[in-house]
Order: C-alpha cells, then sequence, then structure tokens
C-alpha cells in the first residue's frame, strides 16, 4: 500500500473478452471502452484489450500472456449457464482448484428467477458455484456472479459479458475495490461540456488556461458529433481541497467561454436543454422539415419530456408546410423552402398553433439529392422563436445526409440556449 | 494453392489494431466488428482480436504472438502522418528493410489534396513513402496508403484505422486478394430479413428446412432489435450450379414462413417500407404520440424519401392530439391517449389532413414513468389506415424507454407491410 499523497507506479490492466460472436463480428465490443474509460479515472491505464475465442487453450494464453504486462486483468464473457461457457471451468482448472457453493450467489440468482415467476433451473443454480481460491463478486442484475482472484500479487477478475451487469459491477464493486487494492491516489473529475467550437480552435482560445493548471491536473478534450467534452482529472497530492481547487480552475474557464459551454457534468445536449426548460417552466413545439423528427425524437428521448414538450410537425413536403403550419404560399414562392422567411414562419405558425412558450424549425436539403447551384446539399436554416423575438441562422454541412440531420439538431438545440433571453430564465 | 471443388483447410486470421485511444476508451473498436464479419463471409475464421498501444515494442510483441496462431493478420491504425503514428516504421524495422516512394501513392495522397484546395505538406508528402518488402495497396479515400507484406507463407495486411477508408480497402482490395491466395472456394451468400418472430421460435419453425439443408450450405441467425436476418452460406463444391441451388432454398423458406420475411439481402425495415410504398408510388403519413417523432425520423432517414413521405404530426399531449390531428375529444376521455379507439383516429385523420394514401399512428406508455395498474409501462396501440380499412394493434413491452420506442417503431412499420392490401400493391 502507498501513501495517498506519494505519486505511485501506474498500474497496468489488460481486458480479455472471451466468445466468438464478437470474433465473427455478430457483436461489437463497447465493454472495453467502458472498462478502458473507467479504469483511467481511478488512473489506471489499460495496456491492451485482446479478445479470444470459447476455447480453454486459447483462453489460458491470452491469461498467461496479459500477466506478463499487467497489475490487474479483466475478464468479460462465456459466464452464461450453457456448455460453450468456459470461463469459470476454464479459471478453476488454471488455478488447479474445485468449484464451491457460494449462497449469497444462490441467494441472488433464486431471487432473480423469482422476479420472472419462474422455477430455478439446475443448470441456473449451478452458476452459483465458484472456484474456491476466488472472492465472489456480486451481479443484482444477471444469474451469473463474477469473480476475483489474487495471485503473485495481480488482481484477475472475471465478469459477465452482458453490458448493464458488467458496468453495474464495475462502478459498485470491482472499481473501488482495485482503488483500495492498489493504494491509489483519490482522483477526482470535472466535465464540462462544450458545443459550437471545433477542438482546435477551442484549445486555442483556452491555451493560457490551460498553461497555468498546476501539474497535479489534467485536461483531455474528448470531441462527439459537434461537441467537444472537456475533462479535467485532478490528483489529489494532499496539500490542498482538491474539490475547491478543481471548482475554482472550472470557473476560471466558464469565464473564458461562456458562449460554449452548454453543461457540466457528463449531460447531453438534449438532457441540457430539457433541464433549463423544465427549470423555467417553459413549453416547446417543433417544426421540421429537414430534420424529418429527429428534433422531436432527441427531445423526447428523455424521461419525462411530456412537462415541455407538446409536439411537433414534420412538414416534410411544401403542402404540409402551407396546410398544417401555415407557411404563406407567397413566402415559399418568394423564398423557396430553405430559407430565412420560411423556417421563421415555420417556428412562429408552430408555437401558436401548439400555445408553447418556444417554437423551433429546421429546413434546408439534407442530401444526398436536391441540391442546387445556389443552394447546395448542407445548406440549412434553423429558427427559434419566443414571444420576444425570432432568431434564424444559416448553417453549411458537407457531409453525410444523416450527419447534416445530427449536426442541424444539434445546432436548433444549441440555439435554444443561446436565444432564451434572461427574462425568460426567470421562469 | 488448392481446387476449388475441395474443402481447404480453414484459414485463421488475426486483427491488431493500433492506437492508444481504442485502449483508453475514447473510441470504440467497430473495425473489427466489420473485419470480422467480411472475413467470415470469405470462408476466413478470425482467431483473436489484440489491441495494443502506440508503442513500437508492443506492436511487435502483438505481431509475433499474432504470427504463431494465424495465417493472416490485419492491422488497423497509426497510419497518420504524426510522429505518433508508428505503424509503418515499425513495419519496416521488424522487417529489417528501408522505405521507398510509390509513385501511386504519391499521385494520389497529391490528388486528395488538391481535391481540397490545399497544398501538399512534406508530413503528407512522406506517407507515400513505404516498406520496401510492401505490395501497396491503394487509398482512394485518404492520404495514407495500405502495405500488403507476404513473408513465410503468411499475410499481413497494415490498413489505416479510419472506417471508411478500411473498409473500402478491404472490399475493394484485401478479401479478393485473399481468397484468390489462399485459393478460397468461391462463398455464396443469401441473407433474408425476418421480424415479427423470436429467434428461438423462428428456428422451431423452419426446423425441418434446415435440417435438408445440404452439407455445403450453412445456416446463421442474426438477430438485432426485433428483426433476425437469417443468412444462408454456400461453399461451391463445383457440382451443382450454387446460385440455383441457394436460390431454390431460399424459395423453399419463403413459402415456409413468408409473413415473417420483409426483405432479401441486407436492407433495413425502414428501407424495406420505402422501397414497398415507391414501387407502388403510394404516399404516408405519421401521428406519434409515444415515439415522439421516430417513426417520421426512421422513413425520412433513407434518401429521396420525399417521394413517398409528405410529413407528420407528433402529439404529444392530448391537446396537440385534439387541436391538431382533430382526434374527438369524447374518445380521448371516454378511452384514454392509449387506446385502440385513439390511436385509430390519430392514424384516420393525420391521412385525411395530409392528403395521403396511408396513414399510421402510435400512442403508448413508453416509461420509465407514466404507467397505471391498468395499462402498466409498455402498453402501446399502434394503427395502420388506408383507403379501405384501419388496423390497429395492441403491443406489451417491457425494456427501457428507448427501447420501448424502437420496437414501437419497428412495429408500426411492419403493420404497413402486413396490412397492405393486395390491390394497392399494384400501384
Amino acid at each position: 500500500m502507498q501513501k495517498l499523497n506519494q505519486t505511485p507506479n501506474i498500474v497496468l490492466a489488460e481486458i480479455i473478452t472471451i466468445g466468438d460472436e464478437i470474433l465473427y463480428g455478430q457483436v461489437v465490443d463497447t465493454n472495453s471502452a467502458f472498462m478502458g474509460t473507467e479504469l483511467g479515472k481511478i488512473g489506471i491505464k489499460v495496456k491492451q484489450i485482446t479478445s479470444v475465442s470459447d476455447d480453454a487453450a486459447h483462453i489460458v494464453q491470452a491469461l498467461d500472456a496479459a500477466r506478463t504486462r499487467a497489475d490487474v486483468i479483466l475478464i468479460t464473457g462465456g459466464l452464461g449457464p450453457t456448455k460453450d461457457d468456459l470461463t469459470k471451468t476454464t479459471l478453476a482448472a488454471y488455478f488447479n482448484v474445485g468449484l464451491k457453493l457460494d449462497e449469497q450467489s444462490l441467494a441472488d440468482v433464486t431471487e432473480i428467477f423469482k422476479k420472472y415467476g419462474r422455477e430455478l433451473t439446475e443448470l441456473n443454480r449451478q452458476q452459483a458455484f465458484l472456484p474456491e481460491n476466488c472472492l465472489p463478486v456480486r451481479n443484482i442484475l444477471g444469474t451469473a456472479p463474477g469473480m476475483w482472484f489474487e495471485v503473485d500479487n495481480k488482481i484477475m477478475v472475471s465478469m459477465p459479458g452482458v453490458p448493464f451487469e458488467m458496468k453495474t459491477m464495475m462502478t459498485d464493486i470491482v472499481l473501488p475495490r482495485l482503488q483500495q487494492h492498489f493504494g491509489l491516489p483519490k482522483i477526482n473529475h470535472k466535465v464540462i461540456m462544450t458545443i459550437g467550437i471545433g477542438e482546435s480552435f477551442l484549445a486555442e482560445k483556452i491555451a493560457s488556461w490551460e498553461d497555468q493548471l498546476p501539474p497535479h491536473i489534467k485536461l483531455a478534450y474528448l470531441p462527439k458529433l459537434g461537441s467537444v467534452r472537456l475533462r479535467l482529472t485532478g490528483l489529489d497530492t494532499g496539500t490542498d481541497d482538491l474539490e475547491t481547487e478543481m471548482q475554482a480552475e472550472v470557473d476560471k474557464l466558464s469565464e473564458l467561454i461562456p458562449e460554449y459551454i452548454f453543461a457540466y457534468g457528463e449531460v447531453s445536449l438534449p438532457e441540457a436543454i430539457s433541464n433549463l426548460l423544465k427549470e423555467h417552466y417553459l413549453t416547446i413545439a417543433t417544426a421540421e422539415s429537414c430534420t424529418g423528427g429527429m428534433v422531436a425524437q432527441k427531445l423526447t428521448s428523455i424521461p419525462g419530456s411530456s412537462a415541455y414538450f407538446k409536439g411537433g410537425i414534420v412538414a416534410y413536403d411544401n403542402a404540409v408546410k402551407v396546410e398544417q403550419l401555415g407557411v404563406s404560399e407567397a413566402t415559399l414562392e418568394t423564398f423557396g423552402a430553405v430559407s430565412e422567411e420560411t423556417v421563421s414562419e415555420m417556428a412562429q405558425n408552430v408555437r401558436q398553433l401548439l400555445k408553447t412558450d418556444i417554437g423551433i424549425a429546421t429546413s434546408g436539403i439534407a442530401g444526398p439529392i436536391g441540391g442546387t447551384p445556389e443552394k447546395p446539399v448542407g445548406t440549412i436554416w434553423i429558427a427559434y422563436t419566443d414571444a420576444h423575438q425570432t432568431v434564424a441562422k444559416k448553417l453549411n454541412f458537407n457531409r453525410t445526409r444523416e450527419l447534416n440531420m445530427e449536426f442541424t439538431t444539434m445546432n436548433v438545440l444549441n440555439l435554444v440556449r443561446q436565444s432564451l433571453p434572461e427574462a425568460f430564465r426567470i421562469g
């Protein structure tokens, strides 16, 4: 065990996933990315990820190789009740131990069957038998308990491959236990969500702030679909109050780029907009052309969205823009469907029709066909309106249909955040 | 080289991905699943997938280990122009060869820069220098050419990690060359897309057909989100016309389960519905409550959807159901929003309002809150209507909000396929 106020040697981990379905491409391995992220957050570095077949000799080979490189080996998959699930028996043989009944695991699996109103089968009962040398890791969401082994100063943990079972086990049990075992220093994280500025421009804008960060606070840029997450990782040196110190850095950053920050913490843009609307008791309606329903879909993807989302009109065809949304034919004829005038009317009219505080609208050419020399594919207008104002904005994208739609949706949601007047925010 | 009419030994492959971003969980490795699937289709089995760090010694260790197990090693990543991209120099050192300029690669990278109106930088010019012992693999979509090595009867191919560059290289060059190199027998695939029946029930229903398949035609079940893909893989034995033989098997299957098949080939349900509507010159409108715009979004995700999709109304709030969709208040009061009566009116009214051939509607409780004892979370009504009929269907799901919405969307699209009258199909 190392002292908390001392920077430890780097702890290295390896991940081994077991199962032909990953190798044959039937399943994309998303578990490893989750584990890599979470291990990183407590200061453990993943050195290698190995996916092997449902084959005992191959599993053993991967274990032996991983032990030469890593301090921690996390294994997922192969814990089901059927005969092609080999992980448990392979581990028992590897450690040369027998299996014994774990009462807590039996109680857990019995409970799960009871919940679904079914009798415990013998195959599932056998899932509660675990290698004698392991510390069981409770699985409250499934029938396969995890196993924690300590051998030659190495930690090996076997978990189910079912993502939500593995994630719960990692968060509740495995990560805290690893932190404790290796005496890892306390690590603190702050996430700042930004939108509307590319990674390199953002880096330039905050360079002076980044440079003045103390050595025990590191910054990572994590870009994704037009949004950049900034993650601060602080190592507790025991000298200052880390939480206070990090919050002070976040505050400095907030003053530097207030217009780009839409949330603090791991919050998606639709969630942030939902929170904003709920907080101020505001309602919203959508009028969509080129996004075809995606804006409404993102807003309703959040539980409890009926508190602020009344509804929307997908006016794909111009006749629907006129007849359902009441856009004037003159506007459509003079300016075209993809114009500031049309998109503004769409937003204003849907707000009035659905009697909401806010109306938002999209109209553009998502592609891959439908462009003209004056309005090429990717030309998109978005609008926001409330009782006081209407704001319209032109976007130009040069992506696939899907990405053009995604970016437009992100932008119109961001426009809500940017346009909401201070007076409104009081609710 | 083996004769085509002889079953060859199994060719084994390994995939090595290079790059810290996968290990640290910043990127999910989707490349490997693509490669596993495509290799499987030409009869090559993936034995292991290894993700290693941007570190020369670690890359070499992985290469050495892979060579003890596999005939083919496919490497992705680490081919960018910056100094942390180590793959090319590591491979040259591994094979103890120098780099030489490949004129075709230089022409390709110059062309790419020209397309974006930029001058070729020295860093990018260096990307056209390749290990002397490699056969270049053209990259028409990016600046890093691939490399094909043949050493000790093993094939090693290095490709960029950018998914669309790698996929194009695999499909156009690497897979055909592997087929030729190993004299792999011709393999034929037929995909049959089913929906509305679970994997185990489907397996039971088609067991007798599956059992009578000749040994050189294999069946795989590939379930995904309520749909099961059936993939037939036929090995050309040189005795019969494989294409004719396989089509005959597909025809037999079609007679056995016509109601569950929505397409032949890799076609998504929204695509299949789009094709059906376009083929018969039919138009459609959507009225959505619990799916919140997802049905419209899926329909408009298909390029050219303006040919059949006029628009939709997302009637999340009951007031919108009454005022925009014209659902009678009496219906809502008597039967509730989640009822056969309401969902039928929604479909009928949106069809009339938007003047389309078909109207579809959804109304239900997506969760996680909003359920009652009589109508628990997951209780959902869907409806289809045309000039001749209205069909409504009750669904019960017990999933997350997101999955309840996804399954409802799949089901209402499937209802179009199931309900479309023969008379209509003539167009």
